[in-house]
């Protein structure tokens, strides 16, 4: 085991010498953050400093720049590490980050604590993708909402998740949301003998988060959903952690496209939608599917999908992909994604109508027929 | 006043039509996130569905999109606010916010406590930009730190505010971090009888961070010191409103890079540095100033500037410029940003050694000399 943690970031440079400058520059930012000229000698210069490990051509224009850090530069805390990894030289143009050794660190960030096998004994589906149809649009009352969610259980799905975007509206309000929801869905559930999972959305003020978890986990929810994109990656490690209401966790991308949009800033594709959320404690972690109206590439959901399943942090999760499931998609889906995925349905299923529960019925038995 | 919120976005297109589509695009994936045809007929299709209000060429392939929003999408909850401006879109491409105008929503989210005006009445100074030495680098103990801001406040310092990347670190743990700088500005401005302002870092595990607030509060700290990128802009609205300490809130761009860095996603400039800033309450915004190890062109710096200082949300701030101030260029930097800034003194200053106080007055010398 490693005494230092480490980053692996893409430089773009025209030299190896500029690349190598851009390397020595991240190490003094991402840590120090004074010229190299005034680092105080002993602890600060021999510990603190990042220190450049390697710096490799990777292709045209890029390089492969590896910078280790002391675990004393972020202690035990999940927000100083991602300020560590990648804080100011966020602001820097030229820098990705795209891979993370935590060493020493894997003890301190033990990951999922449900992961695939966990989600699997909660939701009683021993094998096969996980279909989740998401609950919306917002300004439905709760009871609608509600309705939607009991005929979707009945109809087979193993998890319901509500929309990102309920919040506190006045039309569902948090409480009586949950309640509704948490009550649809047990009923379902005693009805049918199986064990569909119902996620709410924890959103609203900063300060009464913990309890609306705790309230949620009253209400009947099976697990919570989280975007770190809005509420900080902390928040999921609270959430998912031993002070939290042991509900598993499903992370949102909402607020952090602009961290894999571009070519030459932020995080590839599976370091945020797989090594991040997996360091943060998530348990299923939502993205865009290929196609539809986002513009990720089969090569980045298939990276996302090597990064939630591949080696840690901690346990392998779920990659849930949103977008493009059908009956009629169901075989290229799951040769694409594998069992061990959760397929979000979004709201092109609200055209069944009354028939909603008979839609994901039949999407069900066609994963089965596939194979799924 | 407007019943709804606008939201102006660039947009990247090649026609007029098909900028249109991609607005009509926005205002349901910002809200309903379904199919035009499944939007429920009544309050959800006539009040909570994104209204396409306007779209106009704008320059070479960019448009100008107003969308309009109804308050009851987001309630009275900020995360949901930002989710609602720009949660899903921003993971599309070719979409950029530029404008907020809160028409209903100016008396929910009311901006900063102190603002300019009550800054200059807590630090005692009616007039001339705040000069700000940064204390770093992370790893020295809490007593060195204590050293460096008690010489930088004898200097004359009109602030001085810790690194964001002083967190929990075992060489200087919080507690006693804010207890020792906290003493030792307060033993400076009794020696000089004037008020020197320590804002301290609000980093931590997301539970403690209001016991740490009021921790930094006691221990003599006038401000705090919060990064939005890693701990969510509701935690700087939470710490600057009425249940937080009472203290000022100056932010830190930390992990908020991407979202400005790429021509054709996230923010502009201003709206990230100015607008939302002031949006979740804070009295000072902190970015890189141009030149320097960061790319922000001048222009973009002053778009910030206007942004902290234009018509609202609320009270104008203190933008703070990080980086090249000097003597030599003290003149050259108040013609550029004005009296009413916070500069930041980063590492060069730690140059001076003991003379570090000594070299802060210099710097304030000369700024009144050339007319601050």
């Amino acid at each position: 085991m490693s005494e230092r943690f480490r980053v692996t970031y893409r430089v773009f440079a025209a030299s190896q010498g500029e690349a190598e400058a851009r390397a020595e520059g991240v190490a003094l930012e991402q840590t120090v953050e004074i010229p190299r000229d005034v680092v105080p000698a002993g602890f600060v210069e021999d510990v603190i400093l990042g220190r450049v490990e390697e710096v490799a051509a990777e292709g045209e224009g890029t390089f492969r720049a590896v910078v280790s850090y002391a675990p004393e530069s972020c202690g035990t805390e999940l927000p100083q590490l991602l300020n560590v990894i990648f804080g100011n030289s966020s602001i820097q143009t030229g820098l990705k980050v795209t891979g993370l050794d935590l060493g020493p660190l894997g003890s301190v960030f033990p990951g999922a604590r449900f992961g695939i096998a966990g989600l699997r004994r909660l939701g009683a589906r021993a094998r096969g993708p996980f279909v989740a149809p998401v609950l919306k649009p917002m300004g439905l009352s709760a009871a609608e909402l509600a309705a939607i969610a009991g005929a979707c259980a009945r109809g087979g799905a193993h998890i319901v998740k509500e929309d990102h975007g309920l919040a506190g509206q006045p039309s569902a309000p948090f409480a009586e949301r949950v309640a509704r929801i948490g009550a649809a869905v047990a009923e379902a559930n005693e009805a049918t003998g199986r064990r569909c999972l119902y996620f709410a959305n924890l959103a609203g003020p900063a300060e009464a988060l913990p309890e609306m978890a705790e309230q949620a986990a009253r209400a009947g929810a099976h697990g919570l959903l989280i975007m770190p994109g809005l509420f900080g990656f902390d928040l999921v490690r609270r959430m998912a952690g031993p002070a939290g209401p042991g509900l598993p966790v499903m992370t949102h991308p909402s607020f952090l496209g602009p961290h894999v949009l571009s070519r030459d800033t932020g995080f590839t594709h599976g370091m945020m939608f797989g090594t991040l959320q997996r360091l943060a404690g998530a348990d299923i972690s939502v993205f865009p599917n290929v196609g539809g109206r986002f513009g990720f590439s089969a090569g980045e959901c298939r990276e996302i999908v090597a990064a939630c399943q591949g080696p840690g942090p901690g346990l392998p999760i779920l990659p849930a992909p949103g977008g493009g499931m059908s009956p009629e998609r169901a075989g290229e889906m799951l040769a694409m994604y594998g069992p061990d995925t959760m397929f979000l349905l979004g709201g092109s299923l609200l055209r069944a109508g009354a028939g909603i529960g008979a839609a994901v019925a039949r999407l069900c038995e066609e994963i089965e027929r596939v194979g799924g």
